[in-house]
């Protein structure tokens, strides 16, 4: 499969590497193409792997991954433009993550919106599913990280779309428990994790921390 | 022990049956003494359990629990009295809920502040303790209700008062694995978890739902 990621910080270019070692083409983009960073990023991901704008990483994808921090997401996307992103799946990894008035960082929307939601509505056409921005990258694409099942949840107002993303979590990534919360207002309930997340990680001193659904 | 319960709602009438089997002494609060509910619970509790004022209940306890809505219990709070809470371990189980707007509720504070932390700040010379609030009533005071081990957390700002109620949590209500998350802020990541829960319980269609942390 074509597939764009969208930023090449660690969790643009961590998902980027494993998606091209299970053989998928993968164009990195970024706010300008020929960075020092996307190049280095192709020549160690190797294969068919490419980088360019945001743009062109998603014109060039079938589907898109938003890997930009959550407070830049709507205006990375927006330099990716609306027609490249028409009718494609754009699973949004990102966290609305504040540091601005220090540690640990605060929401910039959440509650009565969340950043899946902004998404979604600036680019109606495009399939937004909200996911994996509940654990550290290194075990969104190797879960066995943390020993034990436990559990990453998706949600998306396209059932296709969603469908696919969970397909690709278990049979690409490993996941053995993938829950669908329902549609994309479900983006409240995953971003809200993240302060709980924040805590676990100072108190517990790994990023290697998730939660698992029992019931 | 003597045990102050603030609110007749169901949370605060199951807390305080459960405690009275325990065998502590138990004193259930409400805005005004004499209430049908409140004799109802008091008859059904049966040991030396009696009803009365929030102040009543607050003055006759050593403990006490908040089990008024999380967006009214700062109100309760004030009618308990500041001089009957002093020094007192104050478990806070309240959600600031608020359905105003429809379902599913939102959360009326979240991110920046929590109503642990209004609490604390309102009650400086009270020890209160975040916790419980995370599952549904029945499940706090059983939790094998839910298959398996699963988490409760805590916070708190005095270290004596968050181990008095770890040690009723485990000893008393018969929790295997409880978390303690730091001081008093924590209650955000704690009430922030509420909307990942409504989405759970609509899912999975069982109140009866926790999570638990996996590292």
């Amino acid at each position: 499969m074509r597939i764009g990621i969208l930023g090449t910080g660690v969790v643009g270019k961590t998902l980027g590497a494993k998606l091209a070692k299970l053989g998928h083409e993968v164009r990195i983009g970024s706010r300008s193409a020929g960075g020092e960073t996307a190049r280095a990023w192709v020549k160690s991901a190797g294969g068919g792997s490419t980088e360019g704008t945001f743009a062109e990483a998603s014109a060039h994808a079938e589907l898109v991954f938003n890997c930009t921090p959550g407070m830049v997401s709507l205006e990375a996307l927006k330099a990716a433009g609306s027609r490249n992103l028409e009718g494609k799946t754009l699973i949004d990894v990102s966290n609305p993550l504040d540091s601005s008035k220090g540690m640990p960082p605060t929401l910039s929307v959440c509650n009565t919106d969340s950043v899946g939601e902004q998404i979604q509505r600036a680019f109606p056409t495009a399939k937004v599913v909200k996911s994996l921005n509940t654990v550290t990258v290194a075990v969104m694409v190797d879960p066995s990280l943390i020993p034990g099942v436990h559990t990453m949840f998706v949600s998306g107002n396209d059932a296709k779309a969603t469908a696919q993303v969970i397909d690709l979590l278990k049979t690409g990534f490993g996941w053995k428990e993938v829950m669908d919360l329902g549609d994309i207002t479900a983006a409240r309930a995953q971003e809200m994790i993240l302060p709980l997340w924040l805590r676990l990680y100072t108190k517990l001193k790994t990023p290697n921390v998730n939660i698992r659904v029992a019931f």
